[in-house]
């Protein structure tokens, strides 16, 4: 198998969207599995990616985007996914974690051909994150229990999608680097 | 509301692939309302793009790709749609319709900010076309009869996606250009 | 003409590279119009966009590029450059200011179709971003006296192709918005 | 050193544009280490890729662009080099053979990592495909005897950037695969 990388999308977020109320539960659910996922990718030494939205905010660095998340009412599902020094860190500016972001080139750079994807929305950027790196034949496993949604429903097509026409490994995290 | 283009997917196809025995009655079924859009933009003056896969053939033009259909055991599925002299024609060598394809670049030059998506595979290739559109900020309809599919658990929930999450408009193929 | 912003190319800068030597009198040379360049970007208020290599250090933000930059024995050619509050800020991993950047895009939302250019080097980043500006149906204007070169004259040829083949305007920065 | 691929780029050409005049008599030149570099090529066994604009001209396929090359006044700079059952075709609507093109996709999948490239024009498309070649971490060869140029001097620089800058092999055609 490739070399591996676990991607956690959009996870530093300060929950003031719409679908916050939605969401928020299925993060908190999600949240133990996201900690021992990026707890074992550093014990393994592993580059940990984390991919996030800039929120319409050109001008802020993912410090700021960090704080502003932290200092927000939903800190509690920020502070125990802080990046740490070995993190990397790429801001998109739209759904996907590769549309016009340096991702695949850092990827390449690192000489990864598997993801381990995590973080939220299952049914919209985990989605197309999955989708996006399929097309590029990166191997895609989903941490199942570690990424959070906001409609239940379409978070299993998707998942359902991301194994049956994305050749994606659905598991739980505890599984995700066996 | 910005000009519009119809878009229509992976119709030239010899059907010899795995999925195609749950794939050709949705086909058939959805046809009728393809062809029909189609003569509607045609009498409309609207652009037809059909964007096809290549099938690996990368020495093969579309012409060919063409031929290759109509003398297969599904020319029926392939004969009343095929290009006419106005038609555009853009390969694609993936799965969504924009992923290293000149088909942004032409939308572009067309002037074009709202498609409407018809052909197949809805859960696939639909979906995954109209998820790029919405990400460069293109208007998106779906004519709902007008596209098929080979799970029809996957596409109905591909088309709550399209229309939650990506703000598409779903209609019928009669009501797509109104 | 359509909106106009400005790009300053990889001017937050170490200069700890082997072609420094020929550079840093060059940038020297084009520092004070680069500075009144911004200086008359930011009274017009037009967007003043940072478009800088990463060098490689995928963990750090701007604020400490940046700030190596500016404890570096070069400080000089950096702090009058300073974005402020106002600046965008967009991260490269190769030569081009569009290669993998969010930069078409976030042309795309501000509505920019006029690109002024300036910082270094003149037949690199800068012809390379020329180039992708072309490629994509912006218009650019050089501040000649605001770009600088390692190989002079393979800068009086970058320029050139800039007029002939990109149909670039040159002008002196004075001139840049006019 | 990786897979070698001949780009052959724009060659099947009508020659109707303003600077014909100018690089008719160099492709004239220019053709005879062509004819041999692709000869060289296919009794290797190398992939050899035409990119070549589409010269706006989206409803026709290679065969049309071919014919239309084939039956001008210049066929004579054409004939000798059109493509054999074995040639890939990429369509291309601007300047670099990567933008908006299934290129770097083909590459990747026949496993590619050098290009030796010719055709024309050196200072235009030669030298962008150069670029966005080195920038994707392909290395480059360029048959300095089978490019063609519009202006001498800027094709001299050009030829001079891509060895300086962009780590090109700078050879006769007939020293390209050694």
């Amino acid at each position: 198998m490739a070399k591996t990388a676990v991607v956690i999308i959009d996870m530093l977020n300060t929950y003031d969207h719409q679908d916050a109320d939605a969401l928020v539960p299925s993060v908190e659910q999600a949240l133990p599995a996201m900690i021992r996922l990026l707890e074992e990718a550093r014990r393994r030494g592993l580059p940990v990616i984390y991919v996030n939205d800039n929120f319409g905010k050109w001008r802020s660095h993912h410090g700021e985007i960090l704080e502003a998340a932290l200092t927000g009412p939903h800190a509690h599902l920020v502070e125990p996914l802080r990046p740490d020094e070995d993190s990397y860190f790429i801001v998109k500016a739209r759904h996907s974690a590769f549309y016009e972001t340096p991702l695949a080139y850092l990827l390449g750079t690192l000489g990864v051909g598997h993801l381990v994807l995590c973080g939220q929305v299952t049914e919209q950027c985990v989605l197309y994150s999955a989708l996006d790196a399929h097309i590029r034949h990166l191997s895609v496993t989903v941490a199942r229990d570690a990424v959070a949604h906001i409609h239940p429903d379409l978070a299993d097509a998707a998942v359902n999608m991301m194994e049956i026409n994305m050749a994606a490994r659905i598991v739980p995290a505890a599984e995700a680097f066996t």
